[in-house]
């Protein structure tokens, strides 16, 4: 086997390669050398190296993330009396902490990058099963946005001969799933609709039970309006929000309240869905629990059946999780499992990356 | 087969699980539920998702060096004339941002952790062959410090039935395995023994060559015997140093000069070796080329043969980057390399994630 090593190490001065010919009981150097880092690339990576940094606090939180994402696994496996040792597989999404669909200006060059902890080794050998991590890397190094990846799962589960349909899931961030009638893998279409249930959770923390809050209040048209003009909801897709997109400063900046944030919520996915011929949606995520919510959306689209996932076998808040269950299976296997119609990837790729 | 999915989403409310069981054809969900995150780590999260924070030019970073890593092998085969189809693998440490092998506390737990960047999918988009990177993590995982991965290298290449051997490599930190005569894998003790060339780097960037600098100094014995008393080299092993300890801080803080650090570097290598019985120092890694150094090294060691690996076949600066092609090779037929004698780890594990 002729196997590649790279490394940087501490000295930050630049990245060495050597090239071996290998088998298990010899080895012997074809080739190496080393590449100068550029100065700028170097510094930041000095700036980034420095106890001063948020670099200690993120490096812990993926290792406490992993433990506690093993945690999660057996506190619902003993819940629920589903024996662990059962378990063949785990994938894991982890927590995105950082979402950049769009390539930014960094070091001179243009990077688009995503970043999810909760470390996978640490729940391979927590559970003692291999586990399978960091899901969108692979299809934002093949070009695309990294997200979203539910169309996979959505097209295995709800594509129809006959029917029109869109798999809507309401989570912090909503998305949809356009899924033609008698289409292929290839024609689904699939992106970030804007805001799920992040802006009303933070306005009403943990979340607004019910939309009663919100239903007790009355829009605010002139913000409304305001809003709607972002450019994001009329840009074509592929595209995919971020928490930075609703976080703290747009609650700052625009003053919103949470009868507002519902509309807008509201207004947006039905924007989005307006723009294919559906004939029914099907709803999963938490916004399902919100009914003031759900009931705006079924207003806003006339005509259009409005389902939830329930109806066809699949669990409105399971759905997220078990989209990573059936990515680490396709993975397992080696099968590319994204979606580049809806993520923009030049090609299909394996995704996550697998911790035994 | 029975695969676990988990996720938590951008509500950050807490951990999501489903068990599936699953073929090509269908699917079943056996179990799902969720658990929320204690408020300190939610905290934590949200913290680190702020736009505010270092968290982007991580996530950046990460990208950016996944092609620059790409960028070096192409370079090296290029100048090299070694064929990159030819290439099989790719085994990528990465860069370290951080490295923590003592628990600390963190959240209300103890915590050990480390960081490498430098996104292993963008190295196997960008050649086209499957990379494996993250190597240290799953030692961690498996209670281990996560460092050193050299005797691993360094027993397959240098153990012999007759000569007690110490292979140092001279890095930013410098560290040695030691591998008695006729001993088995674990036999091995590996640790860091402190400063490698990172003080003398920085007091002379990129580096002091050939040690001439500090040739010409004198030695300030006041401060390099307070240095000498710090824990760090008394402790037995395993234990990890990094540049956290001798970085920046370090140099602000003891106003050391390069003749003082390069005699503070000798002569915590030769307290380190002087605990085992060797017979033979095999040296690698830049700092062969400080002949200064080398020097004191030799002084601090009558009657111990000093060695470089290059008498060995294994050429001085590529010996590093020649470890992750044998780990890399190692992990890809699944089989466990961490020495845990050297590493404090609980098990041999297998290490690396492999994306394709």
């Amino acid at each position: 086997m002729r196997v590649a090593g790279l490394i940087s190490g501490t000295s930050v001065d630049g990245i060495d390669v050597a090239v071996l010919d290998i088998d298990d009981h010899s080895m012997s150097l074809v080739c190496s050398g080393s590449t100068p880092y550029p100065p700028e690339v170097r510094g930041a990576i000095l700036a980034m190296s420095n106890a001063n940094t948020h670099t200690p606090a993120i490096s812990r939180l993926n290792f406490l993330l992993g433990e506690l994402f093993a945690e999660a696994l057996r506190e619902v496996c003993d819940r629920t009396r589903t024996p662990l040792q059962s378990i063949d597989l785990i994938g894991s999404h982890g927590q995105t902490i950082f979402h950049e669909g769009e390539p930014a200006e960094f070091c001179g060059r243009r990077i688009a990058s995503t970043m999810q902890i909760g470390e996978g080794a640490v729940i391979a050998q927590r559970i003692g099963v291999p586990a399978i991590s960091d899901f969108r890397v692979a299809d934002m190094a093949a070009g695309g946005k990294g997200a979203p990846l539910v169309p996979f799962l959505d097209y295995r589960l709800f594509r129809s001969e006959t029917v029109n349909r869109v798999a809507l899931n309401i989570g912090g961030i909503a998305n949809i799933t356009v899924i033609p009638s008698g289409g292929k893998a290839e024609d689904v279409v699939a992106f970030d609709t804007g805001p799920g249930n992040m802006i009303m959770d933070q306005l009403s923390p943990p979340y607004d039970s019910g939309g009663e809050k919100a239903r007790a209040g009355v829009v605010n048209h002139e913000l409304l309006d305001r809003l709607l003009e972002d450019p994001y909801y009329s840009t074509p897709p592929p595209k995919t929000a971020g928490r930075e997109q609703y976080g703290p400063d747009f609650l700052a900046r625009t003053g919103i309240d949470i009868t507002t944030a519902a509309e807008l919520t509201a207004r947006t996915i039905a924007m989005a869905i307006h723009d294919y011929q559906a004939e029914e949606v099907i709803v999963s995520g938490g916004g399902v629990h919100n009914r003031f919510l759900m009931e705006r959306i079924g207003a806003l689209l006339p005509g259009i059946r409005v389902a939830t996932s329930a109806e066809y076998g699949m669990d409105i808040d399971a759905k997220e999780a078990v989209l990573f269950a059936v990515l680490a299976y396709e993975s397992w296997f080696a099968r590319p499992c994204n979606v580049p119609s809806a993520t923009g990837a030049k090609r299909a790729v394996v995704l996550g990356k697998l911790s035994r």
